[in-house]
């Protein structure tokens, strides 16, 4: 720590998760809190900054979709910080919504650490369709039911009949499929998943906001989610859950119970 | 606290990740650390309860493949500890490999719980697969090259012909399927899945106890992986990532830079 020995510089790309703080790893905490800088994305709250005690210095770098800023220019930008605060010796966290490797678009930032011969190390985080299906009690996987999930978004869904299909086709065998930046392409897609899979049982469970105080769920069967959205709009993010077991299991099981039909 | 007012119990599924204590969440380790009673799968090392400094009466309940009791006295095992030691007021942890909800066969036990009116919390954790592209560095998704993410199991790939067809297509258009329980099941998939994709530009990473001081990646195209397997074995727990992006990107781009052609 003397002046005679600069510290090395450190480079982290953290999963910042959904938002709460109490969702951060026990490791994406001890960086924040070591941390001399900090390159978030927009999606990421000063409320889970706050929670870990950091001082470091908080730069905003680019958003999720969209802009007036060139990805090349954000690129760059984000490129002369994480190089240059390594090289300086400083401790730097890139800090990404969810998980870095999740449509988080970090391999493009990390070829630029890698052509640098810049150090780097990964720290996973809790992305938005996992913790939303926890936390609206909403199963991803079941035996005998449920064999796979999907990650996907809706923004790559343009135009892609084939992506479509696939996604029906997972549906039929009865995996699960979570959208990701789907609100927008919600209307665009559910009228051509309806025409190809059952639209009456397969349920789609919208969570607004995953993990924030304001977090909100409309679940409804295919067949009837846009009208059940229309009436009750959520505010973005939003994250889309779709399966033939993808509604809040409260919900699904609560009912068989009332008649005690079948059950011991 | 007094004996007048009982304490109410509580039941939290905590996700506890893929084994190292600082991959767990921040109210992971609160809960764990508050607990009376932690009921814990087999994959859960010592270590990472011994991190959280949990005075909890340790249960191990089932193992995640196989075993000599019946699903069904297993579960009415679990049936009788969660309800059982939430009656008695207890705060109890049922302490799930990952995350409960990705292959985790919460939801039989979360039935058991809505049936029998006890509430319960669901805490999400990293699961295994997004952990071991982490910290091996191997993409999930990519922009332009990888728009999505298939969470599977070897396990249920049994003669599922139409099964590997679905990954094959998801393969073939970019997309990345990550593999858990695959070890076993790998001869059985893998000269079905090569005859159905691209086999030389189908990247396979192996990473064995993922997250443990003892991990390990093995690499090689969709066409050598079996080969590479046998002049190196894995221990178990082995993840699979495959996908045209799933190679370590240090590896993918390192070769790269020694000619420095396209680069400036």
């Amino acid at each position: 720590m003397s002046a005679a020995s600069p510290r090395t510089g450190h480079v982290a790309f953290v999963g910042a998760g959904p938002g709460d703080p109490e969702l951060l790893t026990v490791r994406a905490v001890a960086r924040l809190h070591d941390a001399d800088l900090v390159l978030r994305d927009i999606l990421v709250p000063d409320t889970l900054l706050a929670a870990t005690g950091t001082r470091a210095e908080i730069v905003d770098v680019g958003r999720l979709c969209g802009g007036e800023e060139s990805q090349a220019d954000r690129l760059a930008r984000i490129h002369e910080s994480l190089i240059g605060g390594y090289r300086a010796g400083k401790r730097v966290v890139r800090l990404k919504s969810g998980d870095s490797l999740i449509f988080g678009r970090a391999v493009e930032e990390l070829q630029l650490l890698i052509e640098e011969d810049v150090p780097f190390e990964l720290v996973p985080g809790i992305t938005a369709g996992i913790a939303a299906a926890n936390l609206a009690h909403i199963p991803l996987t079941e035996r005998h039911l449920a064999p796979s999930v999907l990650l996907c978004t809706g923004q790559t869904a343009g135009g892609g009949t084939d992506r479509i299909e696939a996604w029906a086709s997972l549906l039929r065998g009865g995996s699960t499929v979570v959208l990701y930046m789907g609100l927008k392409a919600l209307s665009r897609i559910a009228p051509r998943l309806q025409s190809a899979v059952p639209a009456d049982e397969i349920h789609v469970s919208a969570i607004s906001q995953v993990s924030s105080p304001q977090q909100q769920v409309v679940s409804a069967p295919l067949s009837r989610i846009e009208a059940e959205l229309a009436s009750h709009p959520l505010p973005m993010p939003v994250v889309f859950i779709l399966g033939l077991c993808a509604q809040p299991l409260d919900e699904r099981l609560a009912p068989a119970l009332a008649p005690q039909a079948n059950h011991e």
